[in-house]
């Protein structure tokens, strides 16, 4: 099964708004939703659908079957799920074992122990941008190209800085203003970083009156792109303009922007840019 | 100037306990404070001293000199202060454009210049650990030597991500749980960084009943390690109690421990250890 040969999909969704995103993206066509229980905040009622638990991956795989889906998306948040407490089916309880020793090596190995369970079991697993027509995110810039230039050194520095630690598979992001590294993403996540930068001292930062520092995002080496890309949303933006940044770099091919629209209003509204560099 | 040969100290103080330690550890020997207006939050009231701005660089050095001080100790928290709001002196004027110049490369090379000017005006620098009869801290282990074992690993891989983000002067701190990394401090400083770690999901960190996870702190390569080595105390401990972790990893000759006795006790208290290691 190639990614593109594939007749009805499966929407495996997570929180956030991304899930509902891809579901209007492929409105008209068969598609049927996984409500993933404890993570998935959106309302799917309008769409055939179910609801179950990340541990019951038998029941999951059943269910897809039954709804006649060869493909499967994975889209929205899911965190590390507290195993005492997960209810689980007997799929879910044979992975437990390859899942807590891929856990020691971080979050890339988990999300590939339960992709490959899912491609093993015969679906194609398709990735959120080429669903949403963002196959390639191309480079260029979005947003104030203008105030690109006198923010060059930390965006270049940020994405370094986020290369590292992507390497070092600690996360995704980091926040370079002044030369300076103001932040680094690792569990928290992108949202808690950014209010955390928002945080610190005002000489150390930037405000709307004086914007000051780019966020990076760019996908780890190892990472399953087609499940987990780098993603920005309005909400991002929101938070990088609070924070008194300047604007977000991304790397083209390796990024997800949703509801782009939302986005480039944003953008406009707090006079930030975000920068699409082609990969190295 | 050599280190050892000075006959009175001049003890810069900035924020926590640190600079107070200092003076009760110099009890008997001649020592003029010099009190930084904004940062100092200890009562030096008992002490000969001076109250001046972190910008009047001639301001100090002229009351060093008065005081008869040929040699300087730099203790405690100083943050970047603003620039716009800094009561500066004609000596800190002129050092303004190296200081911006040096602050776009990190917080070390901004330390390295005001270290550079009091050296060229003869004093000697002296560091905290020296004066704490802690020069070159030893290898070994403090708190619950049986834990541990059972946390090496994180010990380990903490030790090692700490080394990364100091190589790219990012900070000095991180926190590995369970072969995660949890936490990687950069601007918000350790505590900050700790009160994250405990604000994670259950799930990802240890807690009370079941501690997980290690802190690791080593100085960046390019650190001046006379001013600016890596503390802990009390506070520390106490906070990564809080965060659910099982211990604290050092590197021997690279770290400070503020009142060893207040921190054996709050070990104690808690179950927790710290692991001294030989530097690589």
């Amino acid at each position: 099964m190639t990614e593109s040969g594939w007749t009805k999909l499966g929407l495996i969704a997570g929180g956030g708004d991304l899930p509902l995103e891809i579901l209007r993206a492929q409105a008209g066509k068969p598609v049927f939703v996984v409500v993933l229980k404890g993570f998935a905040d959106r309302d799917y009622g309008g769409a055939d659908s179910v609801s179950l638990s990340v541990g019951e991956i038998g029941g999951i795989i059943k269910a897809l079957r039954g709804a006649g889906c060869d493909a499967i998306c994975f889209a929205g948040y899911v965190t590390r799920p507290d195993l005492k407490s997960l209810k689980m089916d007997a799929r879910g309880l044979i992975m437990v074992p390859r899942a807590l020793a891929a856990g020691r090596k971080g979050d890339d190995a988990v999300i590939r122990v339960v992709v490959d369970e899912f491609e093993r079991a015969g679906f194609a697993v398709v990735g959120a941008d080429s669903l949403l027509g963002q196959d390639g995110l191309p480079a260029g810039c979005l947003g104030d190209a203008a105030a690109v230039e006198a923010h060059r050194d930390d965006a270049g520095k940020a994405m370094m800085v986020a290369a590292e630690i992507g390497r070092l598979d600690i996360g995704q992001g980091a926040v370079v203003a002044g030369g300076v590294v103001l932040a680094v993403e690792a569990q928290e996540g992108t949202n808690a970083m950014l209010e955390r930068v928002a945080g610190l001292p005002a000489p150390i930062r930037g405000d709307a009156s004086r914007r000051l520092g780019v966020l990076a995002k760019r996908p780890k080496p190892i990472q399953e792109r087609r499940v987990d890309l780098p993603t920005i949303g309005v909400g991002t933006v929101e938070r990088c303009a609070a924070a008194g940044l300047a604007g977000i770099v991304l790397e083209a091919d390796g990024a997800l922007i949703v509801d782009r629209a939302g986005v480039e209003g944003a953008l406009k509204r707090h006079g930030l840019f975000v920068l699409i560099e082609p990969p190295e």
